[in-house]
């Protein structure tokens, strides 16, 4: 088992920092009164990274590193759901480097047309996990691309991690974060820069609860990889699951594993869009919902009171596919 | 003719300090890049003012001069398409006053339930100006409520100037101001501040272009009040004129005039959501849509590298309401 070092995240820090955003955080006197029973609640507002989400710090590390040890290359290539198929576009164009983009038909329209609108080629298949490998290997053996991992690889976890670093910096208070978790990469980087700075701050991951593949991983000490994934509204944790890589570092770091229903993201990116007026993809805005849910506060953040929400993207066709929300 | 001066906005400006925020400035290189051609738009971010729109400015510093002018005071009123009544009520509410708001049937859903909210009651008039006179007659009569303008009264467009002042503070460099028109209040109050304080600013009012009923008054130099009001989707703006108060000020301070179509604002709207992931309502997002026409870059900015666009309200209901955006 490897651990990625906090130094190392470091390090990704320095070299992403001059093509990224150190991304605001924000606060809602509203939300607190409501929902957070006079607890202090701090957004990282990832939504307001570049290529908004903050899956380019990822990226954008696993690239610059390619690049240093490869420097003839010429093609990268990933799986995403949509996300990390934008920043990995983006930072490809950035560096000179072609890219391709294996997605799933059912992932989101908007995610892709970013990707390609930094001139990314996206692919896309079916359904299942054997459509997406097969198609995978086809492209990489086209290409010659290099495979780059949406999460299970050091360098895109130490990517994410920068945006755990920030967070101590902007709320050195926080004594709590929340951290959608799909693949793991935001989760895992978040809670190794988080707990060897701070080891006393709980780190709580949130998936929607339609699946738990990360819960149940998390519970039983081992990957857990259901044969099919079911649909939800949280399109950029839906089509992924956790890999050995990210389950060792939330093993390690994270605290429990939250579910979410659907149509609590849903409530949370409403509240988001009407009283804070940001545009938040449900996805991005799950660890809100976590803190609406009343039982969750008993449970998890009864003693905290500095607990940071990361609102992890905004990547959603609001007025297009608004009636997605109309609960 | 009677203008206010400076002065007496600083002094609105500590009145309402402690009860509203100072909004913040927001950028998008994005925007510059695609459509100021380089130059520097700020937007000023009234949509993330307390009740959603910079109408709480207004409504709160008349509140407060009327309780100290008559301290027995138990009720106030208005009449509002919106986000006036919504920063009535909120006013009210914390000075223990009732509140009735006199609204337009066509008028935005959603703001009034703001108003609502916050305690206040509305009484709907069907469509004409005689409609609406005679409602507001009754209400005064039935409930002896002080009147307060939402725009044609000096304390409110005081109130409104004091988004001039902070915006002199956060944009010192500013070389072209950006302002929504409706009523005209929010024009007067910053074009009265700002060029007062620092002469050469440019400043532009902007006007949904069914009606034009602010241009024409402006061009002639005289009150234009149309016999109807057309639809438009600028809901904020589209229900009332400029009095006497505003065009005085207009005709003193304000540089021109300048129409937009609906479908260019809905523009405006889609991209401050999508790119900037910000929620700005159609009446909000107008100013911006002003410098999405290169026409009327060339037209009004030629020689302007500091452009402060005013996003006045954020309330629109973008998810149940979004098939008025789907253009």
């Amino acid at each position: 088992m490897s651990i990625v070092d906090v130094e190392e995240i470091e390090y990704a820090r320095r070299r992403i920092a001059p093509f990224i955003h150190k991304t605001p955080i924000e606060t809602s006197l509203t939300f607190d009164e409501m929902f957070a029973f006079g607890r202090n609640v701090y957004f990282k507002c990832e939504n307001l990274q570049k290529c908004g989400s903050f899956k380019i710090r990822g990226a954008m590390n696993s690239v610059i590193k390619a690049k240093e040890e490869k420097p003839l290359l010429k093609t990268v290539m990933t799986r995403s759901s949509g996300n990390f198929g934008g920043g990995l576009a983006y930072s490809a164009k950035l560096h000179d480097l072609n890219c391709y983009i294996v997605s799933p038909q059912r992932g989101s329209e908007l995610k892709r047309h970013i990707a390609e609108s930094y001139g990314a080629t996206v692919k896309l298949y079916k359904s299942t996990f054997a459509d997406r490998d097969n198609l995978i290997a086809r492209v990489k053996e086209e290409t010659g691309a290099e495979y780059i991992e949406s999460s299970a690889q050091e360098s895109t976890l130490c990517g994410q991690g920068t945006c755990g670093l920030e967070i101590l910096e902007q709320v050195p208070e926080v004594d709590a974060v929340i951290v959608p978790c799909g693949g793991g990469g935001l989760l895992s980087g978040i809670a190794t820069a988080m707990k060897t700075r701070k080891p006393d701050v709980k780190v709580y991951g949130v998936e929607h609860s339609h699946a738990l593949n990360a819960k149940r991983s998390f519970d039983k000490g081992s990957l857990f990889i259901p044969e099919e994934l079911p649909a939800t509204i949280c399109d950029g944790l839906g089509n992924t699951t956790l890999s050995q890589l990210t389950l060792d570092h939330i093993l390690e770091y994270v605290d429990d594993i939250i579910p979410v229903p659907d149509e609590e993201s849903v409530q949370a990116v409403k509240f988001l869009m009407y009283r804070v007026k940001m545009a938040v993809e449900p996805s991005g805005a799950i660890a809100a919902a976590v803190l609406m849910d009343p039982k969750n506060i008993e449970k998890y953040f009864k003693h905290c009171n500095n607990i940071v929400v990361v609102l992890s993207g905004g990547n959603f066709d609001f007025i297009n596919k608004a009636t997605l929300l109309q609960t």
